[in-house]
């Protein structure tokens, strides 16, 4: 049973300290806005007054927050975590958002100038992947700490892969998500075209999934053109958050990065179109509409 | 037991025209090569003189060609299929290629002015699908017609879908090959991003090939950047054919495909540098050359 | 005084034909609606029954149509131009047309095997340029037959560019032309930009036209934005049957056109939005409704 | 003769304050590395320690930049320009630098509510043009202000443009930029299509330089490519830098950016290739080896 933090307590973040009371470790939580945090408190979830009462409470401390931004405000100021992990503890920090790699980085040297460790470990898999505890985690950081963090880890996940040293978790996360978009547009102009063959969409869609074409991400997500979902996991604004990250680690390595680039420009327009906080999926109303349709 | 003709003894056909004979049917081939058909021959093939003759001699007449071109070589002169479709005998002619939708609808049209009926028959799999009778066949043209076809069709795929009228397989099966480039890209530019941030490229391709974003044709093709094939089923220069179908009939349908439009750029570069009888995975190649390197 | 032939006598073509008779030459036309030629016939052309009638008539023929098909359409048969190029007459056949380098190439060997020559002339310049002399002509072919050609071409416009052999005129003209759809793009991507910022569309479309980035093409056109032009002398659908060409020729040589494949896309949009036959700076109605807009 | 500062004595920077010095100005001027000054303190330049020295003693402060984040650091600490703005003085801040529209603002407001009032001057026009005195101002500030800075323009340039509110300016200078590199790169292609088509190079050039597609920005660049310049203006990198502010303010306002996003992963590609610090018609030679050659 181990003492664990948790800063950041919003859709991902709520269902995993969920998973981790019920498996019977101890955590003390913060999230900005406290009346999100309740149910859990309910449920056995100590409550924190700052992210730095958080940290110095847990033995290990986990954030996931939505952006750089956000992930950058946890560390200015006298009550951020970095001021909870008191020197000689042995203490370690997991963040699980997905934001830059030298946000990460620079993060991670400072915490080891306080004599904590810090782990990066973003995550694939959305809500069900929380509650079916099918993540996979991929992690930056030295190894002996991820041993460390690693039981922690298995109850979430199903799988834990080890990229490297800190920086290389997260540029491995940006990698596999920058191709979502691309694949979801080339995937849906095969829709429209097929339409417009006379094809009905729906036969079409699954002749699609049906194809060589069909990755886990497009039978996830191709089939909400038929019907939206009623709740969003992956907006337009959150997949173009990503692009950026891509975009920006590709001008910073020299590595061209076309489809990326093309893809969010279409986001773009699908924010222009009134798209944003939709599920990424209207990029195919973004492609009717420019084929003259009326979505 | 059928009795059945097959004009193109290439790659795919002459691995059809096996599975045929060993099936117990009997076909008569032709090829504009006759060398190539000697194997064939010698397994029990009997030798059409000309195209004419395949359709003469048999009830049912498969062609498969490489492209456009060669099909519609096919469908004028004295010695065409066309020309041994004789009236009133209930012959069918399928073809198998993948050309121009606009060529099948114009040749449907043509065989029932002769009394016969066409269906088109593109395949999804290359030729490890041949062999192992794993084929998905999408079928245009009428119900009657594929049924009459069906058993034969059953003794070489898995899988059997009717798409509508002549001309919408075939523009699914373009909907779905103009997917494959931009996938193979967009996961590319994934793995330079990766390799580029420090991680191998075996390390930084497993990662994608075990993610939501591994389709099947990915699975089968990504690996090739770490060993290229010994033999090119599918190279550049005919993934480019399939994207110029794909466009043209973007074009005619009023769809623009912006993926395939960038796809088809990059396919040019890799023929201009020199890959263009490389399986396609060589725009691992011109993306790494981009990027600034050796490749 | 030149004894001249004059095939295709629609916008471009009438005018030329009015010039060259204003001259004194002596011109026999042929269109194939005879209605638009009977202003031309009043103004002292002589009709000619059949494009091969004008060549029989005429020393130096020329023809200006609007595609490829359509100059294809003029080669083949018996009453054709080529049909009425003697042998031994010393004739010269001038085609103005912009099309495919391939075909220039095609008609320019079948002229020579009737001992006959060829130019081809494209030209830049519109309707205002035709009425006010100031045509530019690219010519292919040989030097020789130019010179013969030179004092006709002379009197339609005010630069004569001698590019080299057959077809390469016609290229020169493609890469011109390929230049103006993406030109006219990013001009309008800045006027959008601006006009977002809070700068009224005219002020930010002065600024723009008054800047580094003006060409004479921006100048002529962009303020077509403020108020499309009542007639239309190069449509979306025109432009993006140059582009055609220059993709085509691309291809062909292995040159990959990137900014074409992207302009050529956003003009398939414009055709799906229903602009096909408005002047091509109805591109910008186009981005301004992928930024949302109502244009 | 007006009492002024300037602050970046850069490329250009140092050749107007030298002219400023000609015109019989008071100048107080600051640079980074004080070297770089020297010239201009022989030429009669006062030296100001910091750049708050330097507001202090003059009644209208410019500065010029390289970049955002140089233009930051100028904001923030003691001793910037900001705190020499001395209250009810009247003082004025120009600043001429080409940088993100939202740090005009907010550097703008953060000048009024010491008492003072800034435009932004952005300028179209490189070296050349401040020695000729044809630079072309952008301004965005108050009407008022810009009539007691005018009188200092227009000893430098030839054309003042009033384009609204601070930020509006800068945004008109980001909406210009924009459009330089995917105009030079469809030039570019333009070239290599010709050049393929067997037309020399400088042949091609010239037809594309005298034809309606030459702006006065590809006459003064496009003829790099046969031989590039001694001295570099402006780079690859710098060409990017103003791209990329571009679509920043694209994401921000929600324009797509289709030319600029294509031109910009392109400009990645030359950065790649070793290209970064060469005047960036070096997209020539990118274009080049992507279509095989060797540049």
């Amino acid at each position: 049973m181990a003492n664990l933090g948790f800063v950041g307590l919003g859709v991902m973040g709520s269902r995993i300290v969920k998973r981790l009371l019920n498996a019977g470790h101890r955590v003390t939580g913060y999230n900005r806005t406290r009346a999100k945090a309740e149910d859990l408190i309910a449920a056995g979830m100590e409550w924190g007054e700052t992210p730095r009462a958080v940290a110095e409470a847990a033995d290990i401390t986990f954030s996931m927050v939505s952006d750089t931004a956000a992930l950058s405000s946890l560390a200015e100021g006298p009550e951020v975590i970095l001021a909870g992990l008191s020197e000689g503890a042995g203490k370690i920090y997991v963040d699980m958002s997905t934001v830059s790699p030298r946000l990460i980085r620079d993060l991670a040297g400072r915490v080891a100038t306080r004599g904590a460790r810090m782990l990066e470990t973003p995550v694939s898999g959305s809500v069900g992947a929380v509650e079916a505890g099918t993540l996979i985690f991929y992690v930056g950081g030295e190894a002996e700490t991820l041993e460390r963090v690693r039981p922690i880890l298995e109850t979430l996940g199903q799988k834990i892969i080890h990229m490297g040293a800190n920086g290389q978790a997260i540029s491995m996360k940006i990698a596999i998500n920058l191709t979502l978009a691309s694949q979801l547009l080339s995937l849906f102009e095969g829709v429209l075209l097929a339409e417009r063959s006379g094809i009905p969409r729906a036969a079409a869609l699954d002749a699609l999934l049906n194809s060589v074409a069909a990755s886990p991400a497009i039978k996830y997500r191709a089939p909400f053109i038929l019907k939206m979902p009623d709740e969003v996991w992956f907006s337009v604004a959150m997949m173009q958050k990503d692009l950026q990250l891509a975009l920006e680690l590709g001008r910073e390595l020299n590595v061209p990065l076309h489809t990326v680039a093309l893809a969010n420009e279409i986001l773009t327009t699908a924010r222009a179109m009134g798209y944003a906080e939709q599920d990424f999926a209207a990029l195919f109303n973004v492609l009717a509409r420019m084929a003259g349709g009326e979505a």
